[in-house]
């Protein structure tokens, strides 16, 4: 026997920036959204910097994750200024670029290499010399060779915009309640509602998930449909400028650093604050969110080699936070082969950068049941099933796929 | 108008180790003790390492340092037998010993010179190859180039000790007020009783200054009295062994390690509770308690240097602290020149190591009005006076002394 609470046309699981995006685009939309997250804003939204960097994150991803984090990097100053006007709370939220830079020859030449890469993208980059990049941020290193500038890119604080959200959506109707989902609930073979902590249930014929690195294992899913997502450890380290500094830019720098140094990646993200965040660490290490003496380590050791003016700033916070990886590393956004469950996580590093056109993209579904183009590439039915041990009796109609070969389970196990 | 709060023969201003510990041996001799601190243990306490190690102190201070902390250390078995007895608490001593080590050839020579600095004072220190280095800590980088034994240091956690203290010198009777105190009162040219922050005063005949590098700037004492004591950062990292390091010591080491390290001097301190402390810094940068990004990068370069494996353990503390230097690096323990006011402060790295000592003998000298023969290096007269600006019609008799010149003030300012 369990309490029954009143029910929602929409619940979301999960209390990040996607979750809360996406209740608050909904309830906007005038649907009855009720979001569960045990402490909202505190997993990977915690630890994040809030780069808005799709150009930079090109490097590393598909053509597909790029344009879409392209998309959500132009519906940013729309989306900001709305909430800005619905909370009348600051998100910390700037476009003032991002200059990537080489500190060595061997760094110039992967840098030489990303530059080829993001270009072919279409990416318009300015190539700056060791001169230009010092005129630009004066603070760097003057051993730094080489750089390239994307001047659109963005950053804010997500922590900042964790609390924006949640005040936008409950403004805009929506209920937060702040327990864990234990169960999902599938009825007749659709989504039906969810079962919290205390064992209530929130009928809803719509379900979200957006439960980060967490979404793979919330139990009440068919087999096949909960998503490969893993935890990649990521460690940061908040600094702070002080009275000291006077005269510097808040945080040091006019803009985001990212650089390869000694082959190793490395970012500074200054905030108008005077803060400056240093990352990250990925690790896979399963759930593991320590602090490590390694993982800081490395991240002042490089952080100190392009700008060694951070050795005077204050320590003010180091964190970990567990990303919501992918084995292709791009996110798993739309509908799923049960119906009314929707699936919104895996965005890895960039769930910040894809927040706004998650949300926008999730609750058009909500509203027409039509799929938006763009989530082609980032369909859930992508990857081959997997069978969870021991629940083979449950296994859906139509779930054939456990016995495919599974090639890929090395890397996100 | 003030209020009076019942008298004390003994009103000790400070509650770190040094007061604590004199709190609870002069209550044991029946005296009605008060210590005032505003939150004791939270100073220099509070960052310490708990390195038990006048032998390598000894490598930097001068003979009568060295027989102090040798004294002490002697002391302090059963000074934590007592300690136990009374309270029942844990203090995490332990007398493993201390290796001195040398990671390259010019840290080996500046090694060589300890050897015969420390020997020149009658310690008897084991040689240690490099290959015994590894043999004695497993976890020793295999470029150490060797080191020293000195197989009968201790050390101990000051955290648990300040809480022992306090309740063994409560459990003896002392009173302690958990405010700052405004005033040192003087009457007739003679120590009169304290003032506390909320204008309560303590009438007491005698009052024992113990409050670190604070000493040096509560108000009420005459000219050319108060202890020339400085604040000298120190930073220190508190590293933890978790479940993932199950075969190795815990701490990972089996004795506290002290390095040279490139020229640079770093130490590691085990417990057996798997605690690693890494430190210190040692930075004039005024009463500045910021953990800075430089700081903690230079620590973890040192420690990693020497001991790979702390890369894996869990960060679970930085904090900096205030050590109380002097111009000499000697403590000020014993009578002033105002009748009633003893000083016991300016302990600077060494204050948990001479916390037996100097209780004793500060207990002993208020039970005997004989000062211990031992305080002769250590006489609070031993500086040239220094006048505080804009108070020369407070000037006591005697205090002519304002008109020399004053070598050192450069240092200690």
């Amino acid at each position: 026997m369990s309490a029954h609470s009143e029910p929602a046309d929409i619940a979301i699981v999960g209390g990040g920036v996607i979750g809360l995006s996406i209740a608050w685009r909904a309830a906007q939309q005038g649907h009855r959204v009720l979001v569960a997250d045990r402490q909202p804003g505190s997993g990977a939204t915690h630890a994040a910097a809030g780069m808005l960097t799709p150009i930079a994150e090109a490097a590393y991803a598909e053509r597909e994750i790029f344009g879409l984090g392209q998309a959500s990097l132009r519906r940013y100053p729309g989306f900001v200024a709305e909430l800005h006007a619905a909370t009348g709370l600051p998100t910390g939220f700037r476009q003032a670029g991002t200059l990537q830079v080489a500190y060595d020859a061997d760094d110039q030449a992967i840098l030489a290499e990303t530059r080829v890469l993001q270009e072919s993208f279409g990416v318009h980059l300015q190539q700056l010399t060791a001169r230009e990049c010092r005129a630009a941020e004066p603070m760097l290193d003057p051993s730094v060779r080489g750089g390239l500038l994307a001047p659109d890119d963005g950053s804010i604080d997500p922590r900042l915009l964790a609390v924006a959200l949640l005040q936008a959506a409950e403004g805009a109707g929506a209920r937060l309640v702040r327990q864990q989902v234990s169960e999902i609930i599938c009825a007749a073979g659709r989504a039906a509602g969810i079962r919290l902590a205390d064992d209530t249930v929130v009928q809803a014929p719509w379900i979200v998930l957006a439960a980060g690195w967490e979404s793979a294992a919330i139990p009440g899913l068919p087999d096949g449909v909960a998503p490969p997502v893993r935890p990649v450890k990521g460690q940061i380290i908040r600094l702070r400028t002080t009275a000291e500094a006077a005269g510097l830019p808040p945080g040091l720098l006019q803009r985001t650093v990212r650089g390869i140094v000694r082959g190793c990646s490395v970012y500074l993200v200054p905030r108008e604050t005077g803060e400056l965040v240093v990352g990250a660490t990925q690790e896979e290490l399963g759930s593991d969110t320590r602090v490590t003496a390694g993982g800081v380590w490395e991240l002042l050791r490089d952080a100190r080699t392009l700008v060694p003016g951070i050795t005077e700033l204050e320590v003010a916070d180091i964190v970990a936070g567990l990303r919501p990886g992918t084995p292709d590393n791009a996110p798993v956004i739309g509908p799923t082969e049960v119906p009314g469950l929707v699936l919104a996580t895996g965005h890895f590093r960039a769930g910040v950068l894809l927040a706004p056109v998650t949300a926008d993209t999730v609750a058009a579904f909500l509203r027409t049941g039509t799929p938006d183009p763009s989530w082609q590439a980032f369909a859930p039915g992508r990857f081959p099933a997997r069978s969870r041990p021991g629940s083979e009796t449950h296994r859906p109609p139509g779930s054939a796929a456990d016995e495919r070969p599974r090639p890929e389970a090395a890397a996100w196990r």
